[in-house]
């Protein structure tokens, strides 16, 4: 855990954040400054500056944090009508907190292109 | 293989597609509409139609695509820069073929919204 990072922060529950999902290994809970009626983040509680930083150790890690990502938008309502998962790595990517996160977005139509 | 589906045919070699990666599990390839100067998906040889119907037996390959679509972009020169990984599912999420496969988007500045 890096004690000057938020998301570690959150994770580890010193935050008042109202987390939707948790697990030995991530936890979920909605973005701040949501961008869809739907919008909520996944997160490792393992620090993890960012997918460009992850190792071969990480892969069961990330692949969790996929089907996290599927369950917390069966759980939100938004399987049958669709949404979109977006993980952004540095300056061109828009990466916000420099602990990995994976977007879920839903509730509305994404367009094209992504950003 | 599902016969009738674009991106076996393509992972199977049997589309006139140049691949930029593969290995016994994935194949990436150029978005044929890129919305980047750099647009590749990373797709699973075997045939998932999307993020809602995999299982738990998938996790692992799921990690791996990640780290491919990572590997993929230090290849093209993105990593310093930033990139962003896009994964849509349904109508709402703008999944344009029902085969899994994850956007790696980069070579401009990403906007936010992701669409």
């Amino acid at each position: 855990m890096d004690e000057n990072c938020i998301f570690c922060n959150i994770a580890a529950g010193e935050m008042d954040t109202d987390l939707i999902y948790e697990d030995d290994r991530c936890v979920a809970f909605h973005d701040i400054n949501p961008q869809a009626p739907t919008h909520v983040l996944v997160i490792p509680r393992e620090h993890i500056v960012g997918i460009a930083e992850a190792k071969s150790d990480h892969r069961d890690l990330l692949g969790h944090l996929m089907l996290v990502a599927a369950d917390v938008a069966r759980q939100k309502g938004i399987e049958d009508s669709g949404y979109r998962l977006v993980l952004n790595w540095g300056d061109d990517g828009g990466m916000a907190v420099p602990h990995l996160h994976l977007h879920v977005l839903g509730g509305r139509t994404m367009t094209w292109p992504p950003g």
